[in-house]
């Protein structure tokens, strides 16, 4: 039973049927075919955007990357929650790409940043040239701890970013995870609630490797192409992720995919019920039961990542989109039996 | 009929299908799958190489930028042909990924570098820590003007390349079609011949998205890993660009794709005869035969690319690995009426 | 009454002297003159390291980045104290120079670094390629809160880190302060306790623009010579920084002005008795009163940097090599004052 | 008798003696104090651009490179000369500072570039986001080969910039003598004739280490004062480099010295006659009459550097501002000795 990440998911049948659909003689290369304009307008729709900018990419860290480099002179700073994929997952993808800004780092709970704990970061060393400026928050939508801003959440804290002269980047990896827990158009969670750019994945929900930067704020998009091809980032066979994109979105597919692993996450959650270190809202389960009780769970089959040391005891399940419902049974039975023997 | 490019073709059925094949069950993400291991020793064996270290990209561009920022320190250069794509076609890439050096530029006949050139570019601007000092030798593999490097020529130039403490760096966007044309092993144009890092391209040649970067030179690879993940090319759901490459790659697939597109433009090339500005050895024809004449050729449904100023007159046509017959017959004819109207 | 900071200071009389005793006639530029090669001798013999290798620089920004991109690939990190210069005052240099890494903060009393604190920062994010690499430790020497690492400490320091796979670089804007509260010798805290790379400054302490890069370390000074140059601080007329550190190391005048600093401080924390916030080693007096007690002080006069948010009220002054005794005399006398005037 | 650079020359007296000058007390560090401010004022006023920013760097590859950052982005290119300082004696600082720009090359005789030579450099390899795009052209003034650009040279040279969106740099290391040659303004031959961004030299003609760039184009100075700090070159003791300035602009002393030299090695030039390869027009001259003659010139105890291959039989003198009659008189002699032996 592989709960260790939606990583290792394959693909959608859907999403792979599309590659085939597109595979049709051939198209101009680099973005400029028929296909990819049209899943551009397909995504302007979904975010009822139509003046937003859509930049295809093979992975999220290199759509992150891209897009905080498009926020950021390099004596800019990216303000992020501490536990952000940016800081702790991408080999300092952020720090090359803006030429070496610097990522400042906010504690708070949920992996999500308050609008208080913003506040005080920005007061940190603020020394005019001898400092680097702030200049972008970054947040993960769902978060790295599963949980979902909610739109009034996001506007307070790019209200406070505007203030300040930051924009505001939004890492979607698990984007249609958190629209789907959140039941909320995918607009009024980015580009209403004030985001100017969001990375709206696909790949961890179901596709083979198909990240969108959507730039909100044109103004951001000018460098974003050169940026992108410079990076190596710009496919020259882009109809094929196109495809994967159109696919995604066509009768809600991204969103029924989200929807039946949140629900799975939510079953398990129910199951775990007070060893839960983090409610449950996305396809993450955070479970915080001591290192015994963690080998426990491990020896019976369960394959899952170690959140923090291992001492802590804490470790993190996710459901994938494709996951069994069997495994899932199962999983709940052995987290019952587990809980049941001993008073917590 | 478009003989614009060879980033335009449709994916082989093959290399499609074998991304069905790929996609069951999860799999460990980053390339740490099967598939991939088995892939590696496929190339590995291919080339000879048991010692060789593999990185999969999406892009020609990427897999090239990585290659020589293993190769060179940022106060390094490179020495190229003028024409070379990681010149002309790259928006700098290699600038980037190696932290800002420079491209020593070398000119000579069908885009190909010369022992003498080579000599002669080592010689400008030593001046110690005040000049960058050369680190790497790019060729390019068949050429940007369609030219292959013979074993010997490679070893020529690998030899000087050495003495002089440089790496050497093969962009083989079209190995395939070079090697085709040579037929030799691809190792004696390559790890035998003293290459130390080869990006063995597959996209051009009939897949989605899928280049090699082959590190016979293990000294280069320590760093790789990382600089891959760092700019966001390590693809998560690595069996899908391994499973192309296993398809490429089977029953010499990759060859036979490469010697289509080549005898159809050697067939071209004889019926362009003395129009020929560049011998034809892979998929590529340089036709110049004035602004003129090549306005006809346009007017006659032949797309193709100006190369250099339109008032030198000169095209480049590239004959894609599924390039239908009929279009080259065609072509044929129309070269063959416009060679006959006029004397030339 | 300025308090500020040394970076105020005019220019010791010996030091100035000495520009004009080495402007005799041509010299050959870029710091192989005779006198560059003289003053490096004298730095070798002072640090009992006839190995070193000394890179002079005309700024401590400059001497820290240098030296941290010698020692940290652009995927690595470097562990340093929240508080260090080269996090809060350098907008970013390590960064850039580095071509992007990474600082990891680490906290802990008097702006030193602990070795449970360097135990604890090197477990974070260790995730393989995921994540940056821990490849560097740099300690500041006197610390930015004015304390003084003993040289059992960095030997502590430095042997963990060597056991990681790390290098140390010691940041040494305020070395002679250290050296002269801790009375041992220069090397005894440095190349002694295992330091690969020091930064020791002359500038703060009496000279117009000097810092000198000693690369204790071998290995690391190849590409300091590239990096130095192509960064802008080579300079042309290199005798007038050697010049600069002759003096300053001539008869034991650094130490001299250091001892004389650190005096005057060691008498202004007598004065502030119990509102010190840290023990007084060096040539830095940290003062919390309060806001309102902070407020008091300003008001007679005396010029400081509140240390964080004023609210905190947290002062620091600093002693000028310079510094006249009577401003001395009045600070003590002010703060008897402020102190006397009610119970704390 | 060394004629080998101006790099070599000791500092002026007056300059030397502004630092004693400005030695005074403690001063507000990091160029805010009041010398820094009155010699701003004062650059404002000789090149009669009150808007002007003004930042003072220690080396001139500082200055060129943190001018040519504010100009370009990473995915821009500089054109320059071939034989540019940037481009060859800088080790690629341009491409550091710029975050991996591009430099594209120019040739034409004089080491200047010309207004056809430009046009045509601007047609180079224009692929959208295939390629870098111009952004800024620099010139050298005066030339690597000793030539000065007419200001309605100059002017013609920024309105094809202009016109192109590209922003004028000019390197003016040796600017002192193009204008006592030219017998214009400063104005005329920079701001006025078009140029964005000025690097104005006195370390070769005077100073200890002194450049100030001139930023006429206010848009290109907001991220200057960032850059600067961030690349190690915002001297803290500010007034130091600011007093060599003031010194250097009173009474006209930068061009009596400029205008010294350059008439000695105009004297230098009417003795050389037909073996100039270019004509004297500042410091410099350049011989060529074949490696044998150059060897006998060196053997009269002549130190100069080969320019180029030595088999070319060219060498480039330099007269520095202090450079002894008494060693011209020789030099002279030498020439025409050597001339009259034989004839050429």
């Amino acid at each position: 039973m592989d709960f260790a990440s939606d990583n290792t998911a394959p693909v959608h049948p859907d999403i792979l049927a599309a590659l085939g659909q597109a595979n049709v003689g051939p198209a101009i290369a680099y973005g400029e075919d028929a296909l990819s304009k049209a899943v551009e307008a397909q995504i302007q729709d979904l975010f009822e955007a139509p003046q937003a900018r859509v930049f295809f990419a093979a992975t999220g860290t290199a759509a992150n990357a891209l897009a905080l480099a498009s926020c950021v002179p390099p004596w800019g700073s990216i303000l992020a929650h501490r536990e952000a994929h940016i800081e702790t997952d991408e080999c300092g993808a952020p720090e090359f790409f803006t030429g070496g800004s610097k990522l400042v780092l906010i504690d708070g709970p949920g992996a999500k940043v308050r609008p208080a704990d913003l506040e005080e970061a920005l007061t940190r060393n603020r020394r005019g040239v001898h400092s680097v400026t702030p200049r972008a928050l970054s947040l993960t939508q769902a978060s790295e701890r599963g949980c979902a801003y909610r739109p009034e959440e996001v506007a307070a804290l790019t209200a406070i970013a505007r203030r300040e002269g930051l924009v505001t980047h939004m890492d979607g990896a698990r984007f249609a995870n958190a629209v789907a827990f959140l039941g909320c158009s995918p607009a009024a969670v980015s580009a209403q609630a004030g985001v100017d750019v969001l990375c709206f994945g696909a790949t961890k929900n179901g596709a083979i490797a198909a990240e969108a930067i959507i730039v909100f704020n044109e103004t951001l998009a000018d460098d974003l192409a050169f940026r992108r091809k410079r990076a190596g980032h710009l496919l020259c066979k882009g109809r094929f992720v196109a495809a994967q994109f159109g696919a995604y979105l066509k009768d809600g597919l991204w969103l029924a995919l989200a929807s039946r692993a949140n629900a799975l996450a939510h079953r398990i959650g129910r199951a775990a019920g007070d060893w839960l270190s983090e409610p449950v809202e996305a396809n993450q389960i955070f479970v915080r039961a001591g290192a015994e009780r963690m080998a426990l769970l491990r020896g019976q089959g369960v394959r899952f990542y170690d959140w923090g040391p291992p001492a802590l005891g804490e470790g993190r399940l996710v459901v994938r989109y494709d996951q069994p419902e069997d495994e899932v049974d199962r999983l709940c039975d052995i987290l019952a039996g587990l809980r049941g023997d001993e008073p917590f």
